[in-house]
């Protein structure tokens, strides 16, 4: 039995779990779900039925991560060789953006993308995220001291994270054009195991369509 | 100086930060941020100018950490004493719970509370939290084998943050108060940080008032 199994749909966020299994270099056995018939092993695993969900066979029994965020902290942490968690001096960094991606950037483009926003200061409060705009100009902040990643000089596992949201958001619109994040994405996309977790995705969808 | 600036605004999800400062047993200087005049410093720090934010004032230099979740892992880490990170067999859950708070939790109690809640299974695709019962469910799977904490028997900073989740949702009617989500609460509220810092903020507001 390969290390983990991993509970994916080509055409959704479990792109990005894909992409961290590569980056950490894991063995996994994938399975594919179908939305109008979710595998018992998925529902069992995870109430949500939502993909990814990756199940690590431990010498110690079965985990579960779900979430593709923890998915890649999990993994980061769990394969120390791949060199994708932070150091001391990166953790600060680390944590701050793989949450600010997962909450308010992922709550303003979906907001967005389904036609609700925030009408005025009091309901911006509420929902965590402000607004579109103020979530955005924060996320370009990341590049003003010219970094490179998220950590800095080193690429992590933030990077697989916050770079999907950015890689997906310039593909789908949601994230605007600029020169900083087009560049980001272009390293991104430079990465092997990016290249390989696509290559498979991208032949899956083309499957999917015969 | 103190070893963290901690910005914050006592009538906000910035008391779950202060909650985590005290778990960690950090030393910090609060700095109380008025919504119409923010202070400098903060927005230097975070241009969302959202609270909670910390400073750490590190030896290396100052580090900024924002979105609760966040510095609720990065306190964990930095502050290994308080036992407070996740052992290996805890990361799994600890990030997954993590995650689930920061992600589709949060997201699917404020899409609720403003009116906003996906209307079809395309939509429920899309906003990734899928809708407001499932994921209520999901969180409640949590209890299923009897665990006391999010990792099992032991209480971590997952706790801290999952838990003010519950915690607030059952105080704002956000979330329902099954039998196992009000046990969690009772257990969250009898720790000592827990109290210490509920005393500053609630004296706090009691101040506002005057």
């Amino acid at each position: 039995m390969a290390e983990y199994t991993f509970y994916t749909n080509p055409m959704s966020r479990a792109q990005i779990a894909r992409w961290a299994l590569h980056e950490a270099g894991a063995e996994y056995e994938q399975v594919l779900v179908d939305w109008t018939n979710k595998p018992a092993g998925l529902l069992a695993a995870n109430p949500m039925g939502k993909v990814p969900t990756i199940v690590h066979h431990a010498l110690d029994g079965d985990r579960v991560i779900t979430e593709c965020a923890a998915i890649c902290a999990y993994l980061a942490e769990e394969h120390p060789g791949a060199e994708l968690a932070p150091h001391e001096l990166e953790r600060a960094d680390y944590f701050r953006w793989m949450f600010f991606a997962a909450g308010p950037l992922e709550q303003a483009i979906t907001a967005r993308s389904m036609g609700f926003e925030p009408k005025d200061a009091r309901a911006e409060g509420m929902a965590g995220f402000g607004s579109y705009a103020r979530t955005i100009k924060t996320l370009e902040s990341l590049f003003v001291d010219g970094r490179d990643w998220v950590c800095g000089e080193r690429f992590t596992m933030a990077d697989v994270y916050v770079g999907s949201h950015v890689d997906w958001g310039l593909t789908f619109g949601t994230i605007p054009p600029s020169v900083d994040f087009v560049a980001y994405a272009e390293r991104i996309q430079a990465r092997n195991a990016y290249k390989a977790a696509k290559a498979i995705d991208n032949a899956l969808i083309e499957d999917m369509k015969k």
